[in-house]
């Protein structure tokens, strides 16, 4: 994620930010907060125009950043979702009428930690403040510069989200601008920062002796080490240490799994029986940037069950099952990884991975089949690729497979909401794009065909704005996932999973775009020569690609019939029949 | 609204409910509930498939009750709320994880005065309740059938959302069946029920008083008269007596408005000239059912200001500015009507309205344009339609126009969340099927283009369950009431209020529809041509037009240079040119 160190602080080099970008003395208060995201690399602000909105559109041009119009409010909250996962800070302008059409995204980023902004212009009252307070990390009605220097503050630092209040009749407010001089991105003021050395200190020699007499260390890379933008040093200290590693669920693609110490990710019940062993084995389990511990949904149970776990929240440790509060992960972690004495760790096994493929080479007749089908696409995948993924059976597949380094996976793995991939697929162009580096990754969407049609007309969207993502749509004819789960209460075939048939190859026709490259695969065979099509492999137009699968096909270990959760025997019976 | 007063009441007929319809001595905790809405005509339940709501079909199935699965939330909350608004009673299921997606619609049904009931499967917490408590008239955990009887007759006589949990463990408990057999709609049992005869008596005597000694009395019949089911009941007596009366913005077409002493619709600040002069000038103002006094968005300003007005809210009387709580309407109002003696109302105003014509019939050549478009439009409509419609500039134009009898119209008019017309639709096609009268009444959606991107995704179900409505697309390039108001701040052609352009009459092919009808109008000549057309004429498919609009055309009254809202003067400078 290239511009998340790139802070431009005011400080820095010979002119002042007013200086620099040649900003009035005096100038609106919205103008104030947008200069804010723009000096923490936010280029784009996301929302529905609207009566209220509108005010804020001069602010936000006025301070270089640009507006993307979505098509509904579910969408947006996607959008900036992803937004800020990509770019570690992101906003929405909404107003009071319109804003309960984002709190589905907006609770899911909170759930998720991903630092986003809703800025609300008031026009009357400001009643969801109530409602939301509860899931936002600090809310205010803002009215001068400082409180805004407070919620930008605590978003960049708090990793979740912040609920402004924006005046209707403060839009054109004039406010000094020399505050934006101050740098935006230091820690004074914000809500939360203990500055406990001597507590620190303590955590750390802790940590250290148990690492230390470990025989069998484990560490566990979570996803706050991402939104904490911690990847490279912690993949460096995993260099070094060689200490076995796994992602998980949510942290997928964080770090190369090309490291020869990467046991494979961990996805709770559905895990590969390597990476079950390696956590069930461990002697020391070091959790980095822990997001969640312990949760189920209808598919999976996620939970640590390795005795001594050592857990590094974003502002708290648990350890020897004692929790220590108010121990910033920014503060610990570096400290952490500095103390550590590499030579004194002990690493005496090594990783060997068996590769997730196929007993047998399918025939270019046979019929796709979600192994096979997860297994070409992780061989096609390459460094550099942005894939964006719902929860269902498109997200399990994948993950069992090995990334190529520096290939990336956005995915609201906790929250998991219909729909999430398409807003998210446009927050992830509109990101790379302000980064600079669209050029450099093929931004890839893997959606069912269920989920993409609670959310599909974002689409209409990202082909306004020219962009050129991979579109792969698995049609399965129905939730599978549900009808899986539900195998034993109602008829396999019962149509309330069904999904309504939609042509899904004629979407971004609907839209008036011109040229795309579309192609329905079913067999093995149209897999393997869609792959190696050379049209298909050019970055020049919109690729949709429809997947046939059988309707009661499912992933490797998302069978319902195997209820051993900790089961370590071969996975061979719960592979599906090919 | 035919079937609300059908209520099935176990005490009526030889047979008791049981057994008429065979239900087994002990049923699922959930099939009970079924059974209960069933018995308030409720014959359909919605929702998106999921693991938890699968755990409810059965009993759904059980109840005699169909299943309608939507493609969203938003969608679902939408078309939940016009099925209440026509049956009197709606529901649907959802689970914790998908319950946030209903929150805007949920909102939206309790501004509004509609009976919708959310029953979400209890998985594991239960966090919404406190999120949603204060929009809710009751919530409650139900696990036991006295506990469904305090929820549903709630909801029946309270007309607002009701929130149920049941939990999913309790999704085959077994209860007796025999307490089917009493009357759910009778008012035992149920929160807010008072008998305050006395009170009740004095106010009846005051607003008697009242009406007699006017000697221009005006009534308004607002929306909740339709909610209870009043419209037969006030229109008699508006017939018997002749006085002048106005519905309003969230009443139109309740009442026939061919009788004599109908004035017109009531839009605040957007009301024709007409109506606003007997507003001024009425001196006692009766306002019956009255939703809302008092609002204002970002294009109207809606409130009553003539002298000597008596509002019947659902649960009080305001009288000379005073409130009287605690009196329910439906305990008032049927004594009222039958106390009146209308030998001793004066009305001494016959009511002569002047139609909204166009001044020129246009050349057929000429663009079409909002003025003619709903002149000509309300030319087509017959008895019996139900025209469905957005609160953006299609809704603002048909309210202007004369509906011929038992016309009605649904339209979310104070909430006014974008895409609410086309879940609506569905909602309204499924109640007029679960009526049995879908083949007397045409349905008629009118939708902007910008609407129907929100939720466009359920026209799909539409066409799945068979549907054919009519579907009115006005594309007038964007966001046009927003883009009208922000005139003198943005550019004109601001691309913050455009549209992304869809080909619209393709929408129904994405879908598998083989054969609808799709006509595009630009010109007068286009739609008179349309509107005359046989194929258009005859009920055997879907059909949809899109309307081609100037891109800053509005309807008559509404335009922005207008800030006088009470100016009575001659609405001709108010007119678009032509």
């Amino acid at each position: 994620m290239e511009t998340k160190t790139l802070i431009h602080s005011g400080a820095a080099k010979e002119m002042s930010y007013t200086e620099r970008y040649n900003v009035a003395p005096l100038i609106p208060l919205p103008e104030y907060l947008f200069h804010r995201l723009f000096q923490l690399n936010c280029r784009t602000v996301f929302g529905v125009a609207n009566y209220s909105t509108a005010k804020l559109y001069q602010a936000i041009a006025a301070s270089g950043i640009q507006w993307i119009q979505t098509i509904n409010q579910l969408n947006t909250s996607f959008a900036v979702d992803a937004y800020g996962r990509a770019i570690g800070v992101s906003c929405y302008v909404t107003s009071e009428s319109a804003e309960l059409g984002h709190v589905n995204g907006f609770f899911g980023s909170f759930c998720e930690y991903v630092p986003i902004l809703q800025v609300v212009v008031l026009e009357q009252s400001h009643d969801l403040e109530r409602l939301i307070g509860d899931v936002s990390i600090f809310h205010d009605v803002v009215d001068d510069p400082s409180e805004i220097d407070s919620c930008v503050r605590t978003l960049f630092w708090g990793k979740r989200p912040v609920y402004m209040g924006l005046r209707s009749k403060d839009a054109t407010k004039l406010v000094p601008s020399s505050s934006l001089n101050g740098n935006i991105a230091d820690k004074m003021g914000i809500k939360n920062t203990f500055f406990q050395t001597d507590t620190i200190k303590r955590v750390i020699d802790k940590i250290i002796a148990e690492v230390y007499a470990s025989s069998r260390p484990l560490i566990v890379v979570d996803a706050l080490i991402d939104r904490y933008n911690y990847n490279s040093t912690i993949q460096n200290f995993l260099t070094e240490t060689g200490i076995p590693f796994v992602t998980t669920l949510m942290s997928k693609g964080s770090i190369d799994e090309s490291l020869p110490n990467f046991v494979g990710t961990f996805l709770g019940t559905m895990s590969q029986p390597i990476v079950r062993e390696y956590m069930n084995n461990a002697d020391c389990t070091l959790i980095l940037g822990c997001m969640i511990e312990n949760f189920k949904n209808s598919y999976c149970r996620f939970n640590y069950k390795s005795k001594n776990q050592i857990l590094l929240w974003n502002d708290r440790v648990k350890i020897e099952n004692n929790i220590i509060p108010d121990i910033l992960l920014h503060e610990l972690l570096p400290q952490l990884i500095a103390s550590l004495d590499t030579t004194k760790i002990v690493n005496s096994r090594p990783v060997t991975i068996p590769n997730m493929i196929p007993r047998v080479e399918p025939q270019p007749v046979t019929f796709l089949r979600q192994e096979y089908l997860w297994f070409k696409m992780s061989t096609w995948l390459k460094q550099g690729d942005v894939i964006i993924s719902e929860s269902g059976t498109s997200a399990i597949g994948l993950l069992q497979q090995k990334f190529p380094d520096n290939t990336r996976l956005v995915s609201q793995a906790i929250w998991n909401s219909s729909g999430y991939s398409i807003g998210a697929c446009l927050g992830i162009l509109a990101a790379y794009r302000d980064m600079g580096t669209l050029d450099k990754h093929r931004i890839i969407l893997m959606v069912g065909d269920g989920s993409l049609q609670f959310t599909f007309q974002e689409l209409s969207t990202i082909l306004t704005h020219g962009f050129k993502p991979y579109i792969f749509v698995i049609n399965n004819q129905g939730y599978t996932v549900d009808r899986t789960l539900n195998r034993e209460k109602t008829h396999l075939n019962a149509t309330y999973f069904d999904i309504q048939p939609w042509e899904l190859l004629k979407l971004p026709s609907l839209f008036y775009s011109q040229e795309y490259f579309k192609r329905r695969c079913m067999s093995v065979g149209e897999l393997n020569s869609l792959l190696s099509d050379k049209e298909f492999n050019k970055s020049d137009q919109l690729k949709i690609v429809e997947l046939i699968l059988p309707s009661m096909d499912v992933p490797v270990l998302l069978d319902p019939r195997d209820d051993s959760s900790d089961d370590e025997s071969s996975p061979q019976h719960k592979r599906p029949r090919t």
